[in-house]
């Protein structure tokens, strides 16, 4: 299969998405990895510690950065901007 | 020039690194952003700041990721990894 695979980074320990990242790869060549705000500096450690640890034949194929709008819950105050990573491994 | 500039992002507010990027861009048409560790996130928001409210011509040519060994300051403890970012910005 060549569909791509997404896996989303939030407040799990790295670890945890690493394991999705694996799984993934067991049926794709292909593998997205999606972080915003606060969780992109863990999206690179996720990365990181899959080539460096595990796979070593998985590489970097693209990095795209980002802004999405995100709007508060309650009421009037104005949307605010969140960066966002999108990572793309391949092997 | 095309000297290659670069600003270490850290713990400071992100408007002080927009500043100091595009300080670098009056003499320079092109700069290098990096951070480690959980700054990598500030590093994306620096970048997004200003391609997005001040300077829409600047585009991102290159993102790298990396992991680099830190050694603590004392005594007998391993050495720990850290993730990091390196993005080029060319305009």
């Amino acid at each position: 299969m060549s569909r791509s695979n997404t896996v989303f980074i939030g407040k799990k320990p790295s670890m945890s998405y690493v394991v999705a990242c694996m799984t993934l790869f067991t049926s794709s060549n292909e593998v997205v990895v999606k972080a915003r705000g606060r969780a992109i500096s863990k999206a690179v450690d996720v990365v990181e510690i899959i080539r460096n640890r595990f796979m070593p034949d998985v590489k970097v194929s693209d990095i795209k950065i980002g802004t999405e709008e995100v709007k508060s819950e309650g009421a009037e105050e104005p949307p605010t901007n969140v960066s966002t990573i999108e990572i793309r491994l391949t092997r």
